[in-house]
């Protein structure tokens, strides 16, 4: 296998800082595509995974899997993709293909194990996979996606983590017309559940701990909000939703939360993974709730949201940065100092 | 309204000792249906109420709500029943009728709150409802069950709590022929779930900490016992159910048999009504897993579950006792030490 090597910006050894890198690309295979990248989102786990957070960083890390890009060369066999064509790479870059889960076109949660757009297990060059904070990136066809060309192409980058995570459990619980929705957590996941919660017609109920962030909320589509700090508050929506989208990232109580759930109704998690607060069997068994969780999301289904998308004109809200400055984005990712994303301008990355 | 005195077993004051008292009940009104006690099941409950460990307790405490007798009289507007029919009373002898809920047939999720067999509110004479450690009940016809006459009365008694609670969830569910389920906890609750489960035609494995049920498992229907204790069992059946029935009635950690469950598979609890230990989000999320509650089941459900037992001649093991010996059962129940539920024989209230 031939390898190309490239620009990239990552962290060398178990540290917060990001430099700049040479990275191997391999070239393209009659299956791949590749990608000229423009612009790549700013994820939490970006950060997680540079400082190896969750223990399994491979270093060099290079990270970034919201990527938008226009394809500059399609391999022989390549039928979806030509030269020019404006594209997205989210989370994965493989998977086994012939699995259960694989065939339903949930190949996030794949059987043999998807493979990451970064810290993944890289088949063709061995070692690891490279992500999105680099000039180029190749990739098989089955997991690029189309980029409607009619919405903002920067804003489009974090619909490959953010919006199909939030995307995926609203559309796989069926999320309907006058469904009261509570989208709990209000960041780079929260608000894109707000988003696709409200076009798709809900009743949506921002919920959140800071009443500061309610005028934000209500921009984003939201009808209501929720202050889960308030007792009485929580007591008038008490059995009122049908569905909530749990986007806290970190441990937390659910029982509040749970009460706040209708008859039979559902609330996923998309967040917190990691060990949660004690939560109360009576509060699922009363009302036979149900709690859920849910990770991105197929990609099939990664189309039909970005298909959405183009049809309602929504993206995420965005600051861009260049590549230079990403260690300062890091740092405001970490207290929540963004709304709702970063987005990496990748011109900046030849300077 | 009239009231005609009875014998009954229950407390006086807040503790575990039931001795004999005269209770009152409502002449038949021309919806009711007035019942011979002849069996009535030894719940779990029973002994909650009786010693106020909910805190909600009213005394007297009649406890009792399997109930299992025979029509002696039958209110002028009553057409499902007649003198002589063997019929069944459970959890509930009132609902509103009127919320969703009840029209859906799912009595015990009434919105405006059913009213418990016993220590629930009783709308005709006042005061608290007394349950089925009686003589005899007076209950309107919609929350009186047909009993199958080829099935042991005594054994029946346990299906109208033991037997629901496990039955509807399964069915709710949607448990199927060739489905893997598990059961988890063989007590009154998971001897139940093992014969519905093995009876729609799903392959039973018994999940139990305790080595020494295996056999009795089996003899109920389990076609495979696994040890919770053993991390290489769990780790060999790991995400291969399709369904979970958690009958443990304590706080226990979830995480083990979460991660029992397939992609997209349910956990449901009808046992422990507390705070459980602290969850894991990851075990959720990384395979679209659900928990869920489910408390005892509707009226419809109820009698489908009596008319299926009917069919396939499916009762509980009990071991019968003397109304006298309530006490000394209430002590055996607490220890976990009946296979698997007690049934008074309600003709020795007459001695």
């Amino acid at each position: 296998m031939s390898q190309v090597e490239i620009k990239a910006y990552g962290a060398k050894a178990n540290d917060a800082d990001l430099e700049q890198l040479a990275i191997q690309r391999r070239e393209v295979l009659p299956n791949d595509v590749k990608i000229d990248i423009l612009y790549c989102g700013v994820c939490h786990s970006d950060i997680h995974q540079v400082r190896n957070d969750w223990g399994n960083s491979k270093y060099p890390v290079v990270p970034g899997h919201e990527i938008i890009g226009r394809v500059v060369e399609a391999g022989d066999s390549v039928s979806k993709f030509k030269e020019g064509d404006l594209v997205g790479v989210g989370c994965m870059v493989d998977s086994c293909q012939e699995c259960d889960s694989c065939k339903e076109g949930l190949e996030q949660y794949c059987e043999n194990g998807m493979v990451g757009t970064y810290n993944g297990k890289d088949e063709h060059l061995g070692g690891h996979t490279f992500g999105g904070y680099s000039e180029s990136v190749v990739v098989r066809e089955e997991f690029v996606l189309k980029v409607p060309e009619n919405i903002d192409a920067k804003g489009a980058a974090p619909l490959l983590c953010a919006g199909i995570t939030t995307w995926s459990p609203l559309r796989h619980w069926k999320v309907k017309e006058g469904d009261k929705v509570g989208v709990i957590g209000l960041g780079g996941l929260g608000h894109m559940g707000v988003k696709f919660a409200a076009a798709l017609g809900a009743k949506v109920v921002m919920i959140t701990t800071s009443p500061d962030k309610s005028e934000d909320a209500k921009k984003l589509g939201a009808h209501e909000v929720l202050i889960s700090k308030d007792k009485e508050q929580m007591k008038a929506h008490a059995a009122s939703f049908d569905f909530l989208l749990n986007t806290v990232p970190v441990k937390h109580d659910l029982n509040p939360y749970l009460n706040l759930l209708k008859r039979d109704a559902t609330m996923v998690l998309v967040g917190a993974i990691e060990p949660l607060e004690e939560m109360h069997g009576g509060l699922l068994i009363g009302k036979r709730r149900t709690v859920a969780g849910s990770v991105i999301g197929g990609i099939p289904e990664t189309q039909e949201m970005l298909d959405f998308c183009g049809e309602h004109n929504i993206v995420s809200d965005i600051e861009m940065i260049d590549m230079q400055n990403i260690n300062k984005a890091f740092e405001r990712v970490t207290k929540s100092d963004v709304k709702y994303r970063f987005v990496i301008d990748m011109k900046s990355l030849k300077n």
